[in-house]
């Protein structure tokens, strides 16, 4: 999801070049939202359940953590994937990921914690430090690879640090982070909880955890560190990011679950009541069913295939539906700006703490990108031409 | 909408009444969750709207602050509910009233900042506050009428001062507040904000306003104070609290327009993102419909005079579901606790920083009040003659 300035920005430009070269001459990457329908069966389930269940069980408040049945077939589905031990009570359903990370922070943040986010990463996050007072602090990635650098993490940490946040497959580079870089991870947190006394949860942001390509899988995260939270979201999944819905995993690995889990029934209570009553029920009947990914993963191929034919430098775009390319003019501010004589937006890197780097969101249509291709050949020739 | 804590004991209470008195013996009035079935009328927009819009776009982020043809019906329907100029622009659609206080609250407060509520209130207004770090503080209504006591306001207010709370119709109290005392009010606020230099603002929070009986009214409150923000749900009004859709109302006399409604567009963004894209448009196309009144207006006549006419005291309930009684034992908790052992269940007046009181939610079927009422004649006349 977008920061809604920026959207705003980009819906701009989408006009202003629409208007200039007519807008199937627009080739616009910067919107991360599905273009990807949701599955047949969403439609079919919210027709029956909006048509049949009697109107006060279907509209009532349900439960602030959700419906029971609802999170018995979340923690149900996720048991098996990940094949751990999960059931209702590790399960909080919540208004989208947004409203899950502001409870989980409302959960664990008091004024003034530090919360250690690898940079670049998606500016909101940023906001939902704000919103509770707390300091984020960035430890930049591996300048080659993307993964997690861990020692800059172990770096930034220092007495104040309750949390780090990670985003897996990451927006805006697109990279999922492996098993070996979680484990150094887990070293490094095990390590400094020791030394500072202290006691850091990890927290992991996985709103595009079933877009992952070329057998890419994102682990599951608290086989490596015990005190860890996740956070999902059906809106890429299920393709219904305007409709409110995901959840949090609190594992009973979890330090002090019982604590946590209240915690989080309150937090949830005060923002947000509870996720809305007729998507939890369909979410629940779609709990298998998945929006057609190969459509990204063919956008994911051509594109960065394309991109890396012309010359341009991108990192291995493993999950998500975002590309993170090198600018081939160091501001890439300057990139982005001369890109539109090109038809093209791009989200700058800046926007996500990764000056001199573009995001490329692949959330579009095919022909889009085959469209595309030619005109940021020309681009990039006429940059080498200093053109 | 109950505090979640309150509701869990008191769900325990009706399932303890149930095994010691049988289900049909038990009279609940605890639970302030509408009975009455949403309007038919929704279900035939939902059934239409689900099964005929196209996937992207049903399921698609809306703009933070809604669809902009969900903010024209709302803002056309109360333009003329209210005979006042209201435009798009001065809508802004949260994911119920809950999220429009907390994106409220985000936007106008800081830490330490002084939010005024008059007691008793519904409970969840502290944790709101908590949630900013903002510190309530408690100014008594009249203890006759209910209505404000806007002297207890004036002692109230300090250079922190920066909300003054009020809920009309009331939770706990289902009094409305009238234009004679709302104009007392505005009076005392621009009194005290040419003496102190401070410039406070006015929130009325109305997810009551249409279950007003007896021909009541809820005024326009902009219409006194120039600088009031309104927060509406229509949970109650179209029975849909489980699907999370209110709006917030920022009119054209708010000081620093433009200001206040960027900042509620980011604080609904960081809290919610949308609210639940299908129920925005199911409102929208249901906006001149209400659930059946009627039947909490009868439920509301038959529960107010037969407590009456046994001698116990209540607030005259204007609006609301719910019914003020004055405790006939000082310590209302004990009378709470005599109460079961007649079979019914009410919440007491300390939930409400109202301690010597009961709330009772007559959002009921109207037989269990005709049921229920001999009981609390015979509750009434044990304990006046001491048993």
């Amino acid at each position: 999801m977008e920061s809604s300035a920026a959207m705003g920005n980009m819906f701009t430009a989408g006009e202003r070049l629409a208007k200039r070269f007519g807008a199937e001459n627009v080739y616009n990457f910067s919107i991360g939202n599905p273009n990807v329908p949701a599955p047949a069966s969403v439609r079919k389930a919210l027709v029956r359940i909006a048509g049949e269940t009697p109107e006060v069980e279907l509209h009532s408040y349900t439960p602030p953590v959700g419906l029971p049945e609802v999170r018995k077939a979340i923690a149900e589905h996720d048991r098996e994937e990940f094949g751990v031990d999960l059931s209702e009570k590790n399960i909080f359903i919540t208004a989208g990921a947004a409203a899950g990370l502001n409870a989980v922070f409302l959960t664990l943040l008091d004024e003034g914690d530090e919360v250690i986010v690898p940079s670049p990463y998606f500016g909101e996050y940023q906001s939902y430090c704000n919103s509770v007072g707390a300091v984020l602090v960035e430890a930049p990635v591996d300048q080659e690879t993307f993964q997690l650098d861990v020692q800059e993490i172990r770096k930034a940490i220092t007495r104040k640090t309750k949390i780090v946040l990670i985003n897996t497959p990451n927006n805006p580079t697109g990279v999922i982070y492996n098993e070996e870089v979680l484990r150094d991870l887990a070293d490094v947190l095990n390590d400094k909880n020791n030394d500072l006394g202290i006691d850091i949860t990890l927290v992991s942001d996985e709103p595009y955890r079933d877009l992952a390509y070329a057998g890419a899988k994102v682990p599951f995260i608290p086989k490596f560190y015990d005190n860890t939270i996740i956070i999902y979201s059906f809106s890429k999944s299920l393709s219904l990011p305007g409709e409110r819905i995901g959840y949090v995993t609190v594992p009973d690995t979890i330090h002090d679950f019982k604590d946590v889990a209240a915690a989080m029934g309150t937090a949830n209570r005060v923002l947000f009541v509870n996720a809305p009553s007729i998507i939890q029920r369909v979410v629940a009947e779609c709990i298998d069913e998945k929006c057609d990914v190969e459509y990204y993963a063919r956008n994911r191929d051509t594109i960065y295939e394309g991109l890396r034919e012309i010359g341009y430098e991108c990192a291995v775009p493993e999950g998500a539906f975002y590309l993170w390319m090198k600018s081939p003019i160091e501001d890439e501010t300057v990139f982005v700006e001369k890109a539109e004589d090109y038809g093209i937006i791009m989200a700058p890197g800046s926007g996500f703490k990764g000056p001199g780097y573009v995001r490329l969101s692949y959330c579009v249509d095919h022909e889009t990108i085959v469209k595309a291709l030619p005109k940021f050949k020309e681009l990039f020739e006429d940059i080498k031409a200093g053109v």
